[in-house]
């Protein structure tokens, strides 16, 4: 039987289906890749929208928390979960999330903010925006192809005017620290009566996550959302003098699909080395947008992050970047 | 050695004090109440700037969540706590809660609103106002004598010109569900370290409460909070037809003080009977003013809260009762 992949070009093939899209909104990144769609939404809870851009060579946008509508979306932490635009460019996916912005009764954390054009800056310079590096997140644990990528970045945005300055931030490990409780133990919350009466119909892996949530204390559970909010008030600081943050995406690259289907357990951040939870975290505004491609020929992104509810800005910087480069062209072709 | 109480009046002495004057806001009460100040604060996390306001016949007031600040006070549960003025007569409480409402950076949950003129509509008729009832709440559990003081507040009201209608409630039962998880829990977290460092110094009581919490799952702990947010919802959209609600402060009338000091265990709604954590949960602003004595002779309060930063309404209806009826002007004399 033929897979998918045997309908792309195979002079060069980049978008080895073999290779995991990542997720968990992978049809979403797929489809808009492969041009079945100009756009999919994702949904994203630590990465889920922008994992798969960075995978699938596309853009991603997980807005700022509130910004877009998570009415009749399946929940995994009502906390972190974000809802957001998958498209081939930066300009699309400003417009899509224009498309679907706003408050909504039907989301209890929708924000009653005004909804700006998200175009507004789109094609304006960059010259003067100031763009912090957290590089104590990313340096040592990063892949070394993504690193060059993403160092290649930095200079790029340099050459386009922006003021790019290192920034404090946290370790990996601490932020895991935060995310993980406050993931599993509200994914549990949602799951228990189900995960009670009906165990076998979840993946064992899946099941191993949800049962760790039952486990998390109450006061573990508080001590983490706290933490978080201490972590984002430090972030809000830091935008008084810088507009946008900007970081890698992720520190490893996709890994083959394995025969057998894994869900992943987030129980270790080992093959799940994201630095896109930091957004879940505080809320903010973060995209991914491609930046260059691995020896392998996969596709490598990079993220910016902005002030809560100004997206605007990340489209600037993200729009300034890509019409700057090539990256965005490429495509599996039909 | 002379107790305070041989201060007051012999020949009536309602304000006896080996009476419990309420809590935690205990000293504040007192302290107004006795005449040795205007005003003073009180902290409220389920009750506690009310039920001493109703044991010492004064004006409490639990403004809006986040409306006054609560830099510098030890948290209890950071999602419940509140902080406001305790007065004996309801202007001096909307001037007092005017010189200490406002944004401070210094508490994380302090509200970005504008702080309008509380005693704005002060000496305004309350006619056509509408007033919602929640007597599921309280009908079938409330002390008689302090129900027949509520029920006279009511035709008070209603000769007022308010227009005062039944609405429904959420049970004690259910609403105890609620609040318990989230404060015993909030409160562990905080006295976590401490209490294994040093669980002597711990009241046994405190200490059998802060055990609880940290015994409270993260599952029960989010669900809590869910369930919570739904009771806000619902609460919300009731004043698509109501202006105010107005209950009972309490159920049963203050005990004796006992020979051994208590701090309460929280852990049943026994003998800590307050219809007041429900705006605990909601974050509405609540007011409890002097409505009566029982034929003991101790002061009666009820209670009025309102919309989401609209402490101005419910001065309004306060004042218009307090200057209708002289429950105000009785206070121990010196």
């Amino acid at each position: 039987m033929p897979t998918l992949a045997s309908y792309f070009q195979p002079a060069r093939n980049p978008w080895d289906l073999e290779i995991d899209p990542g997720g968990s909104s992978s049809g979403s990144g797929v489809a808009v890749a492969a041009g079945l769609a100009f756009g999919a939404m994702g949904s994203d809870t630590g990465g889920s929208i922008r994992w798969p851009a960075f995978c699938c060579g596309i853009v991603g946008m997980k807005a700022t928390y509130g910004r877009v509508s998570r009415a009749g979306v399946f929940p995994l932490s009502w906390n972190l979960d974000h809802t957001g635009p998958m498209t081939r460019t930066v300009r699309d996916c400003a417009l899509m999330l224009q498309a679907c912005a706003g408050y909504d009764p039907l989301d209890p954390a929708s924000a009653h903010q005004p909804v700006p054009d998200f175009s507004a800056k789109v094609g304006h310079e960059i010259k003067g925006l100031r763009i912090g590096v957290p590089r104590r997140l990313f340096t040592d644990n990063c892949d070394r192809e993504i690193l060059a990528a993403f160092e290649a970045t930095v200079t790029q945005m340099a050459t386009l005017g922006a003021e790019v300055s290192e920034v404090e931030s946290h370790t990996v490990d601490e932020l895991w620290a935060v995310f993980w409780p406050i993931l599993c133990a509200d994914a549990a919350a949602y799951h228990l009566e189900d995960l009670k009466k009906r165990p076998d119909d979840y993946n064992p892996d899946l099941r191993l996550t949800l049962a760790a949530g039952v486990l998390v204390s109450a006061t573990a559970y508080v001590q983490a959302q706290r933490v978080r909010e201490q972590i984002r008030q430090r972030m809000l600081q830091q935008f008084e003098t810088i507009d946008l943050f900007m970081l890698p995406a992720t520190g490893c690259m996709p890994a083959r699909i394995r025969a057998e289907a894994s869900t992943g357990t987030f129980l270790t951040a080992d093959d799940f080395f994201i630095y896109t939870p930091l957004f879940n975290l505080t809320g903010f505004p973060a995209l991914v947008l491609p930046c260059g491609f691995s020896e392998a020929g996969l596709p490598i992104g990079f993220q910016l992050a902005g002030k809560p509810f100004d997206e605007a800005t990340v489209f600037q910087a993200a729009y300034a970047y890509e019409q700057s480069t090539a990256w965005h062209t490429q495509h599996p072709a039909l």
